[in-house]
């Protein structure tokens, strides 16, 4: 998939819907893959987001000694793949990405792969790590985006709990005030 | 609409998708509600979300004063009202949420308002401002949850950016270990 650098500005409009991410870590040598529902924008530019990684997690620690990561956003196309991720650990499978079906390219200013299915891919440095040991929130600073080109909206998968997920399909448009 | 108890410990699959919501509140006895997009779920039971309130909402201070909400979920058919809280502010528009033809219901355990119209009702208590100053970042944590049953999937909207929304209508089902 051919990606285009895309508007640090614009970055909020690709999280804000609550679509499923594949986050990306790289330390030491090794890089790991997991889903993640639970992340928020908490402003617009630079494009900060907060998301939650449970100490359970093998990308906890990558993501704590690293302090860097890259959100991949999947669409329906490659669902499979995205819930398969969450359903094995790093710990075990260690080049997960691969052992997926997935291709890791290199990010330019982070250490953490893109991957090359996802439609969008987000290069984030952790600036904040104060609520880590109380909730396992960090903040995310987006440092590039990268998208690539659709012909229509980008079908992204939303988790419902437990393998359900809704699938974004119809949009409308509304007049609205809203950035 | 009719509205059931929803257990706690299934709250987060109301609001994983990053659906909208109208956030109520009250103080001093005026209500107000806004319409949010950055929040996530932060802890499985209780329900614990974070939600970012600029301070240039009129319900910021609302919030912070009262430390009590709702978060109501709607659904395409109150599109038009949902986007419409966006558009006008309670510092102007004192009973918002007639103005906009909706309707104020009492809730059990806050004294914010619920939205009937609303599918889903999360009635909520702020128990975290540590980061209030610093990204305008509530902690609240859902003490009683109300959905009314559906036939099918509630469509619910998600924001994409200007007025553009997705809306949730179909779904898939996958293998997963995922909660």
């Amino acid at each position: 998939m051919k990606k285009r650098t895309f508007p640090l500005s614009k970055v909020y409009g690709l999280l804000e819907t609550g679509p499923v991410v594949l986050m990306t870590t790289a330390h030491r040598g090794q890089t790991n893959v997991m889903t993640m529902s639970w992340k928020t924008m908490v402003d617009f530019e630079p494009p900060l987001v907060a998301c939650v990684v449970s100490n359970r997690n093998h990308s906890f620690e990558m993501l704590r000694k690293s302090r860097e990561c890259v959100l991949n956003i999947p669409t329906v196309e490659i669902a499979r793949q995205a819930v398969a991720c969450g359903n094995s650990s790093g710990r075990r499978l260690k080049n997960k990405i691969e052992a997926l079906g997935l291709t890791a390219v290199p990010a330019k200013t982070v250490g953490a792969p893109l991957i090359a299915e996802c439609y969008a891919n987000l290069e984030c440095k952790v600036v904040d790590t104060s609520l880590v040991k109380k909730y396992g929130l960090f903040f995310l600073e987006v440092r590039k985006a990268w998208v690539a080109p659709q012909k229509k909206w980008p079908a992204t998968l939303h988790h419902c709990g437990r393998g359900q997920f809704i699938v974004a399909e119809k949009t409308i448009r509304l007049r609205s005030k809203a950035k």
